[in-house]
């Protein structure tokens, strides 16, 4: 049980300093991309200077009006994203409150809020302090995790906006130099993100320890706020977001592309707008909530069973903050793994996009397989024991490594098995495609069948890694896998918010009236752009299953179950009604989108049949009445699906007790991954077949298309059936079956003395 | 401790007393049947005579022809159907014969192939046959359960297509007449099925028992290969059957619907005889097979589990036939209730069928709660020890009653939710009609929305049954609620066979050139029988349900694994990827269903194209290649999914061990049951929407409508997306977990001694 090789100093001083190296790169990206200058005084704004052509020069396009234009354009979605995110903050920040208060009560109400300290719950022979004051730092760490999470999309969504029309104009230039402007921005997003969820709970630890001293395990119980905070934040962002952007989207498409057959975001499309803001708001910033709750989660997660393990017990600082290290040897490695999409490597053809962004993968997680080698053999005793079930299991560093490692590297397996399964390069979303040939059925049944066959292997993946990490370091096993799988997450951001910054720019292109070349090139970025979403959605969903595995074995441990045996009726009916949560989650989520789209439909008939010269170009739509109608839809219907997510395990706690709840947890767990990952894939899978048709590269996507073709038009029906299921049910699902296991698990103490109301009375 | 009511001899006399008139009653309603003459010598054939008009005599049609076509067009949808059965026969015969001798080896290896008396598994101080003896009874109840499920399903197809053509004759004369001619005929598969399951089950308790004497823990073991035949013949035509119907009938909508805009069952489509004979191999003698395997496998798990209770331990053998009494009481208050459907009550009007059906679950869960309650009373002591995982369970016979009283009412409220989520009187299905305003890709969209929230009831339901009767009666009480849910079967299965008679009665309506009135009415006769198709799948997955449940309580027993507990590696890999299964089982199912459909679209068209005068009606087309095309895809596509379910068990036992498979059928079990209920439902409502479109009753369908409107093309899309689910995947879900379980159970032996290779080599 030697000492970690790291002393504690050097580890408070490596800690800060990742969080803000990793904050000075995010800001040099942005100085990079505020390069590209937005104003036609000085068009060119790049560092090669006067070798690049630009093409409407070439073509004699080259107007002023165009630059200006754009500017417009995004300032005009930027107000709008910048205005719904202050809508939907005012609405949350009430729940947020409300819920703090909530947390409050129930801690407290634990020891009857008395102020005298008491027995430690797994060291029953020393006091820790009351749980009065867990309840108060548990309200205050769900405050701080509550707030960086909105901070965090809130700056995703300002970073996409700034660099959206940038991107348009450098696909005039290229599109290496698009590419490159939506990358670093992306980039700046993801380590903004990485650093800053780090740095504020690495202060939260250092200012709550002032408290409670060598309490660590009522410290890191407390700190779990941070976690739930964070969490229940990216709910609402990635449900009330999902729901705009796919109102905006669905309805736009239905009346625009299909009825009226104008292109996709078309500017005399009233939709248009609202459609552009709703990336921002809702693949940008929910997205960023998102994974912020898996970061804040797995870490403390791992926090809390490494507190009641040798590591709190013996009060080992460095490693304590094992997990802590781990993020941040991370934000170097993705420092460094940026540099090669953005400076090492140049992208000249539009083949080369999706290789670039799966070498990024690659490279992200060869280089921290070795920095997690490092960081465990320098900042872990070469054994120590870790808390499992109420006894302690002895683990070497070398394990804790393996168990980084299988998360880092499920994780890659998991992107790979997403690409191949949502990228237009390979057969199955091709054979998607070809069956387009019979029409929309066939589509949407080859569709469906694709998204369930995707599930296999990534579940194996899960599999895999939790018995490894499981068997080697029981419950802290899981959480440090899911924080390898998540270690990599500035890079991983970056891909994904990608995505919707090309998607945008080929809006901003289109409704700038720019060349229908400058428009290629961004089809080609955002189909890369729908590959990595699927990706990033896959990460977020393998690591969320991990992170709520963890979180609920910390539970199952905090409120003193020995056992989850499925064979008791308390259990067995929480897992068949968990794993029924995500179909009513889906179903609540995708009905709010259906009649969001529909209301859009009718407003965007309404504005083409009565505003005069709105399909000739001549009257300007209006794109107000679009934002709005979004805006209250998502508003409105992300209550009732919020309040499932976050009543049920309240409810289930009070009434029916810690046993029935594991056993929800556990349902959820296991039947929300398969349709998330499932609804993703094929959502990712319709769009991608679309594009496929679109851009016709090859022999055979030819002979499915052009544009408005019979197997075109089919592939735009699955493509907007993908919608909802990509970006709203999907996506969220994830934080459902993560949100509810912190829930529990912040909640636990107070189920453990008081819950089960039901079962007590009969 | 008391003795029963009810003396031995008298259960003996009981219960093959039922059985016997259960098949009696059966022969009288074919008699019946048979009445209606598809000669044209004699065209009315009615009890009533001279008083029913023929609408052909009504509108001067009255034409020979008519009825010599029906009788022709009837021969070649049994002549194909017959042919197709016994090629699917062939080739499951050989799988048969192939598993019939893997049980024989697996159990008989246990001891080693020893022919000497060994100890008994729960009652060590006594002595039980050898293993060797229950492999060679276990293989030959296997192969009893397998024929018998098969000649179930060949029975119910012979009758359906017996009786299909005189209910199109019958619909000339009202829809009464019509619909007491398919009912009938429903009811003469319905008594047929539960009177033979019962009485070859009852006679093998009895041959078996010359053999085993005393030893009723040996006897019971082995009769569970009756439930493992059942199900695995019930796996092959359920998934066969699925394929070949929906291959020709998305094949037959997609080009003769959509694209040649002629109407369904129009004589002028290659595939339409191919999607008759479909309608009787699938839906028919599929769902025959299914609900025969349920059946006996919720009567084998009580059997099992009450072997080792007090029951078997006492011999007592009236208590141990106590669950073969709840079916025999269950033929004898379905036959009262068939006569309130067929004599007592008559049907003038379309409006009435649907509350028709109603009422037949509605009397017959009336009375069979006081059947269950004079059974209970009669034939068990007043109080007796169920076992329970290692200990004996005090256990009341009211207690007992209440058990089987909730899976019956269980049922009820499943029937209800899924009436009201799939019929077109209601709301949920009018909103899906209503969304077909702005495309098909709402009309998924809300659809899938439907499918997922129809899952909440149910699921509560079932929950609350496992949860009453597994505190009240333990595994015992889980499988008598599954026989409770499954006791008025006949009936159950009499609405449920009516739908596709009444389907290919419609189909031999408009091949045969009949009155569009006649369609009418057949069609209406076919909505409602959507809605019982629903309703009957819905009973079936929830007492697969309960039946997986017992299955697998007693496999833990027989097993000897004191606990599941979800908290270890074991387990929760077992559990996540059990639920993956049955998404890659639906992926294989519904690939295969889009590519057959494929190559049938293309023969098809080829037919169109390449056959002079076959639009015209002047050259017929060749019926035979279509006939060809489904019946290859379908026998050669339902092994990988019958080859994933069979084989699961079997190598994660012998591989993983008892504890990883028992995660994986908690994890099917739960995930499986919410997917089979959503694909069920989403795809009844569906083809409900676009009925209701079509029938344009009210003034909201009328809106919608006519046929060829853009509403009604995109319901009739998402009527083809929704075959697969609804008829392949979906129904062959609630299969694969009951399979998985009893094969697990059968194989249980094998496992607990030689299982887990895997983790005994590392």
């Amino acid at each position: 049980m030697g000492a970690a090789i790291l002393s504690g100093l050097l580890t408070e001083i490596l800690i800060p300093v990742a969080a803000v190296v990793g904050i000075a790169f995010a800001l040099v990206q942005w100085l990079l991309v505020s390069k590209v200058t937005l104003s036609p005084e000085k068009p060119a704004g790049s560092r090669d200077g006067i070798s690049d052509y630009l093409i409407e020069e070439e073509e004699g396009l080259n107007d002023h009006n165009v630059v200006v234009k754009c500017a417009e354009i995004q300032s005009a979605i930027s107000e709008g994203a910048t205005s719904f995110l202050f809508t939907e903050y005012q609405y949350v920040g009430i729940f947020m409150v409300a819920f703090a208060v909530l947390i409050f009560l129930f801690l407290g109400s634990v020891e009857g809020f008395s102020t005298k300290a008491q027995p430690c719950t797994y060291s029953k022979d020393k006091y820790c302090k009351p749980a009065l004051a867990n309840a108060g730092f548990s309200t205050i760490s769900f405050l701080l995790g509550a707030i960086t999470s909105l901070v965090s999309g809130f700056l995703g969504m300002k970073i996409a906006t700034y660099a959206n029309a940038r991107t348009t104009l450098e696909a005039r230039k290229g599109v290496g130099k698009a590419f490159i402007t939506a990358f670093r921005s992306g980039a700046v997003m993801g380590f903004l993100l990485a650093a800053n969820g780090l740095l504020v709970l690495y202060i939260a630890i250092n200012l709550f320890k002032l408290y409670y001293g060598d309490d660590w395990e009522g410290l890191f119980e407390s700190i779990t706020g941070y976690g739930l905070g964070g969490s229940s934040m990216a709910l609402f962002g990635r449900v009330g977001g999902g729901i705009y952007t796919k109102a905006a989207d669905v309805g736009a498409d239905l009346v625009g592309k299909v009825e009226r057959n104008i292109p996709e975001d078309d500017p005399r499309n009233p939709a248009v707008i609202a459609d552009n803001v709703g990336d921002n708001v809702g693949d940008i910033a929910g997205m960023g909530s998102d994974l912020f709750g898996s970061y804040a989660e797995s870490s403390c997660a791992a926090l809390v069973v490494a507190s009641i393990s040798s590591f709190g017990v013996n009060h080992d600082f460095t490693a304590m903050c094992y997990p802590l290290l781990i993020s941040s040897i991370g934000i170097i490695v993705c420092l460094i793994t940026t540099l090669f999409a953005t400076d090492f490597c140049e992208i000249k053809v539009v083949k080369e996009i999706e290789p670039a962004l799966k070498r990024q993968l690659i490279i992200s997680t060869a280089l921290m397989t070795i920095g997690i080698a490092i960081i465990s053999w320098i900042a872990l005793p070469s054994t120590f024991t870790i808390f499992s079930f109420g006894e302690q299991k002895k683990v070497k560093n070398w394990e804790l490594f393996f168990c980084v490692a299988i998360g880092l590297w499920a994780g890659l397996v998991i992107g790979f098995v997403t690409e191949y399964f949502t990228s237009n390069a390979y057969s199955p979303v091709q054979d998607v495609a070809d069956s387009c040939r019979t029409g929309a059925a066939t589509n949407v049944i080859f569709g469906l069948a694709l998204g369930y066959k995707s599930v296999i292997i990534p579940i194996f993946a899960i599999a895999v890694s939790i018995f490894v990490s499981f068997s080697l370091a029981a419950m802290y096993g899981i959480a440090v896998a899911a924080l390898g799988m998540l270690s990599t997450i500035a890079t991983g951001l970056a891909i994904d918010a990608y995505g919707p910054i090309s998607d945008n720019a080929g809006g901003i292109a289109e409704m700038a009236g720019m060349s229908h070349r400058i428009r290629e090139r961004t089809d080609a970025l955002d189909a890369a752009g729908n590959t990595t979403a699927a990706i990033g959605k896959g990460f977020a969903i393998g690591s969320a299953a991990l992170v709520s595995l963890a979180l609920f074995g910390a539970f199952v441990s905090r409120a003193a179950i020995s056992t989850v045996d499925v064979l008791t009726p308390k259990v067995f009916i929480g897992l068949i009604v968990g794993a029924m949560l995500p179909y009513w989650f889906s179903a609540m989520t995708m009905k709010s989108v259906g009649s969001a789209a529909l209301k859009m439909v009718e407003e965007v008939r309404r504005q083409f049949n009565t505003i005069p010269g709105i399909m000739e170009g001549t009257a300007r739509p209006d794109y107000a009445t679009c934002v709005k109608i979004s805006t209250d839809a998502s508003i409105k219907e992300m209550i009732p699906p919020g309040a499932l997510v976050m009543l049920t395990p309240l409810i289930v706690g009070t009434f029916f007790g810690v046993e029935t709840l594991s056993g929800v947890l556990a349902g959820s767990l296991v039947s929300g991954v398969q349709i998330a990952i499932s609804a993703s894939n094929t959502g990712g899978a319709w769009d991608n077949a679309k594009k496929y048709i679109e851009a016709g590269a090859s022999e055979h996507a030819r002979s499915l298309g052009p544009k408005g073709s019979d197997p075109h038009k089919a592939a735009v029906i699955g493509d907007t059936i993908g919608d909802p299921l990509k970006d709203t049910s999907g996506p969220s699902l994830n934080i459902l079956i993560k949100l509810m296991a912190v829930e529990s698990l912040v909640f636990a103490p107070f189920f453990a003395t008081h819950g089960g109301l039901l079962f007590k009375i009969f």
